[in-house]
């Protein structure tokens, strides 16, 4: 039972307002989609997603989710529309859009930003899952003009989509994302462009450190450069201080036998242990993991022989990676457990004759 | 049956000199450890990763895995001590050790250094394990002054353990590793240590993506100082390329509305997108991958379940992650199949009554 009530209108049916419609739709809410792209429209049609606008819809809520950079001329175009409705919108700054809104003069009592931090590295309706913001942070920015109640029907939608609400004001939101989201995006882009001109010899060392650290540069950049040029004011300063620390390492890389240069790569090299050690665990909590590795053949079904062996022993996995040794016809399988069951687990998988290292 | 022959002698009984003894012991190589340290050579004899050293063994072949800046050293005195033995290394810099031993006169012919590109971010003989270089690139860095057969032999060690023989001359080696884990190094650190000062809101919206930029920041930074300052004249031009390309994203941000700026943000982003495009397939080709989304109940023996019947409809796995909803009871399963195989399976899963997204 959906704790959305009335109908909901989706305004841009890409990735995040398709994925909207289809995981509202299965629950019996009304769901009426919109956008600017009839073959969009139509995609997010077929997919399931909602139905057709119609004259005498009494529209509840909308979903504004057009790109960043139309947002809030779109906003003020639904508040005028539909003057019953709540609206808001799910790009991925918030400041701007209430200073775009308040530059209209747009009487925003009836609007509230929000962000479902949720996407992939593919867009469009056709990359769109009902499961999208599952477990999924969704901020809401409240603001000192907005109606009383309107957090609470936006913290219902976030709710039937599975995703957990946080209350966070634009400003705020707009400074966390920056540090978590938009510099780690730029400063993957920036590593990944060394490999342009890599020698075909230098790229094929690559493992899975350079993986990980650039995995998402793969992102689309016309977006990115919207969220970018919007959150700019946040997102500069961050790399100011990162452009800084980089160039006391430098210095020191320039001379590695002077004084001092030790000292400032361990510094640099420390601090960052300090900062990834603040990462919460996957649980939400610092919940600490013991890692096992297990070598499987890389044929169909050892994985799954093994996890079932896992399970059968009684023991919840926590996180697992597969990865694939280049060239080599073998599987190395990371798993993490809880310590107490690690060292019980290492005896138990040597016993049946698995491969294992703690 | 071990294509190693004779007598292998290890000098520093580490993460990488444990583990190469831990993986020639059972195939009846005869290794020898020696350690400047009591305790973690006893650690690494307790393991089983060789036995003590006689005033009358034969030496074949030394392995000095001992930290950068005493590689060099080391690798001469066992030179000397050991006339007719071939000495290799496992440093992660070949260029300054090679400079070291001619700044010193000592005769290379029986030397060649090598690098396996295997490596935990613990370290130390507890953290050994025999089948750490499992289908890891080990490279070979033969040089002008070296004897005919010097590589076949190492060749031989490296195959031994599982891993790949790579042939790199030193400086190419240091290039190399310069832009693919000693600039991603410290990169993620820099980055990762925003996060010592951000507000716990902060950290709490820290998702995937900022998690894998920063994994490795969480490396051992004594080791990493010695790395940077070793290989400084590779790694420096390398960072000083990504400092001209983030001061123009900075130059950017401080103007976002300014002619140019928008283009200088896609250029930095489209660059990262032709850069992470040239990362090969983990299966050393560039194998285009589809990939598909399960959600599972987080309690044992699920994730078990659904690789059972993946592995039953004939599907083998390319690549899988299992990723847990902060605060929610609910994993996320991220698999990779061959392009061929993925629609089908949607279809037969979703049948099988699974929770699937392509």
């Amino acid at each position: 039972m959906a704790r959305t009530t009335g109908t909901v209108r989706i305004v841009g049916t890409g990735l995040l307002g398709t994925s909207v419609g289809l995981g509202l739709t299965p629950q019996g809410v009304d769901v009426v989609l919109d956008d600017a792209s009839p073959s969009a429209l139509a995609l997010a049609f077929d997919y399931g997603a909602g139905r057709h606008a119609r004259a005498d819809d009494d529209v509840a809520l909308v979903v504004v989710a057009v790109p960043p950079d139309r947002t809030a001329a779109v906003v003020a175009a639904e508040l005028a529309a539909h003057p019953r409705a709540l609206v808001t919108d799910v790009a991925s700054v918030k400041g701007p859009i209430l200073d775009e809104l308040a530059a209209t003069e747009t009487d925003t009592a009836r609007y509230i930003g929000s962000h479902p931090m949720a996407g992939r590295e593919r867009s469009g309706p056709i990359a769109a899952r009902a499961d999208l913001f599952v477990g999924r942070p969704w901020v809401l920015s409240a603001h000192a003009d907005g109606r009383a109640g309107a957090a609470e029907v936006v913290e219902a939608l976030a709710l039937d989509l599975g995703a957990v609400p946080v209350h966070l004001a634009a400003d705020r939101h707009d400074a966390a994302v920056a540090v978590v989201s938009h510099a780690p995006q730029l400063v993957a882009s920036l590593l990944a462009a060394r490999l342009i001109d890599a020698s075909y010899e230098t790229v094929g060392l690559v493992g899975q450190g350079m993986r990980d650290v650039t995995r998402i540069a793969g992102s689309e950049p016309a977006m990115w450069v919207q969220i970018l040029r919007a959150n700019a004011a946040h997102v500069a300063p961050v790399l100011t201080d990162l452009r800084d620390d980089l160039d006391a390492v430098l210095q020191a890389l320039d001379a590695p036998d002077a004084a001092g240069s030790p000292r400032a790569l361990a510094d640099a090299l420390a601090a960052g242990n300090s900062g990834v050690a603040r990462i919460p665990g996957k649980h939400g909590v610092d919940l600490k993991l013991t890692g096992l590795t297990v070598l499987i053949d890389d044929t169909p079904g050892q994985l799954a022989r093994l996890l079932t062996e896992i399970g059968d022993l009684g023991v919840n996995l926590e996180d697992l990676r597969l990865e694939h040794s280049p060239g080599a016809p073998i599987g190395i399988v990371e798993v993490q457990v809880a310590p107490e069951a690690a060292s019980p687990l290492v005896d138990d998988l040597t016993r049946l004759g698995w491969r294992v290292a703690g």
